[in-house]
């Protein structure tokens, strides 16, 4: 392993193994359709493919481009529709089985004018993140599906939720309560509108709680993305244990400082983002260190962690007993607090290994 | 302006402006080596070209490698040398002028038997950042300057600093208070050894102190980079004013939310980073919101600021009396946080104009 840079590992055996684990909670009724958005790898895609997944959910039209590129036809871009990609919209749905995401008359009104390929249509629900889509007694929804079956290009699929409130929540009670708000919500919707709409469908999905929960029922669809790596962050949450994070950045140390038991690394915001934990004092956590070896890494380092994080530049506190274990020109590993964020940074530096 | 997706926007007038402003301060006997890590382009370069710099500062081999290729023949990478890109550090060596820095013995040593081209070697100090550098009466000083001197490919070229806790500094009287410490302790050691090294010089630059000092007297090099564009953290600081910010990034509105007055826009982590200005009750601002025009953005409109980002997804909170000029499709502006991140994850979607 010649690393001169900071690199994003990839341990595959853990990512087979958190894919496997997810497909093991899935029964033959429940669409698994994940988020690729966290790795962005064709690479990666040939894994899932390889496990029979040939579904997936993306959150850009250029992702969507990509992943279409790479033998990938049946995809749901999850974002509310962007409209000045309109035409490339048009295109992609020449090629792919696509659907996309409405939350306005005033987009699906843009849609009914605009699109010349049959697409399938989503319409987003808001069940508590107060991010982005209609709460479920929206009378816009009845307003959306009006315009949609009056156009032969769109066909309404069904309704679809990110509980992303999970993020925020503590422990499996809180994210389980958050899913069963959002199964009832979708469950009912489904219920008011399945005479009218057969074939419509409910699709749920993030990774707290599709880690935590083990029963699907009731979803038609679920589509986590964050779980084919996890990071420091699901681990806080209490979505995955610490040896199922399955990236590392390893980074160069460039300089150690004994005075106060700090190591600077080449490994900034430019490589993780500025994602941290917060804790009183103003602690911040920017990831956990680990020793870096041929065949991937070892636990965190009790004691150590990056402390911050500049441009190019990280600061590591390690315990001060084994600070001459680190010398300029060795290479330490960081589990990233948000592995979609690193990827997305690292996508032309990255490495796979085992 | 043809914009689909979220797209850096470039003003030049006001690059030109702020660079000649910058230039207006700096007299004949101070090298101006502004730092290219900002803006990271070529085109950029140019501007400053043009007005007759011809010495830059990068913070990686690879940004050296870039501008090298792009007409650059005198740079610093101001990084602790990164013993790991030994071979790339002797091959750009062979083509441009070229300073590394150096904080230990240890790298010295490494360089003393490993570098084959001539090089500059500077010392970083530490003047009161604390992340990197050593502080002005360490003995490591002596150390690092024997080793340099005993090989005749290592040039020592002098000391320099990065005061970067100007930017947790609030105001004018504090920042100067910053520079004036660093200005003390660069003069003292550039007493200390000139009678050794004739041609020592001391190099000093951040964009806070940079923009808020008349008086360079002293410093041999002054080498601020975030100047070129400015930003929201840079407005706060004291450094400039909101007009002088000279990027503003074009975001999709993709959808509206009138019973919380948010507006939802195609743009996110993967386009601003996660930069944020905490405030009270966890009120955190992402950016200021602009409307953009063919000619480039307005003021920042009274009441509105991005909100929260994830990954893709902004979320803008507009005042009630204005919410229904925003509608899906339109384009809208946000001054970012920190230029330098946004400037880097939007290399390849910018856009120059004016």
């Amino acid at each position: 392993m010649k690393i001169e840079t900071p690199t994003l590992l990839i341990d595959k055996s853990k990512v087979e193994s958190n894919i496997q684990s997810m497909l093991n909670k899935i029964d033959s009724n429940t669409i698994f359709r994940p988020h690729f958005k966290t790795h962005q790898s064709a690479i990666i895609g040939e894994i899932f493919k390889e496990k029979g997944v040939d579904k997936i959910t993306v959150s850009s039209v250029s992702m969507a481009q990509y992943f279409s590129g790479n033998g990938w036809n049946d995809i749901t871009i999850a974002f509310p529709v962007n409209l000045l990609e309109v035409d490339s919209i048009n295109e992609l749905a020449k090629k792919v089985k696509l659907n996309i995401l409405v939350e306005s008359s005033f987009s699906a009104e843009f849609l009914h004018k605009n699109i010349y390929e049959s697409i399938g249509v989503i319409i987003k629900i808001d069940t508590g993140y107060n991010r982005t889509g209609l709460i479920e007694n929206d009378p816009k929804i009845d307003s959306i599906l009006e315009i949609i079956s009056s156009n032969n290009k769109l066909t309404f699929k069904g309704f679809l939720t990110h509980a992303g409130n999970t993020y925020d929540a503590v422990g499996r009670i809180e994210i389980l309560a958050i899913l069963e708000e959002s199964r009832s919500k979708l469950s009912n919707l489904k219920q008011k509108y399945i005479s009218r709409f057969p074939n419509i469908i409910i699709s749920y999905g993030d990774t707290p709680s599709c880690s935590i929960c083990d029963n699907f029922d009731g979803f038609d669809e679920i589509r986590p993305g964050n779980f084919v790596y996890y990071d420091v962050m699901q681990y806080h949450i209490g979505s995955c244990s610490l040896s199922n994070i399955a990236v590392a950045v390893a980074c160069p140390i460039v300089s150690t400082h004994k005075s106060r038991s700090e190591i600077v690394i080449y490994g900034g915001a430019v490589h993780f983002s500025k994602e941290y934990i917060a804790a009183d004092n103003e602690f911040r956590l920017f990831g956990y260190i680990v020793r870096v070896n041929e065949n991937g890494w070892g636990n965190p380092i009790s004691g150590a962690y990056l402390k911050s994080i500049s441009q190019e530049h990280g600061i590591i506190k390690v315990p001060d007993d084994i600070f001459n274990e680190f010398l300029p020109g060795d290479i330490i590993g960081i589990l990233p607090i948000h592995s979609c964020l690193t990827a997305d940074l690292l996508r032309k530096s990255s490495l796979i290994i085992n």
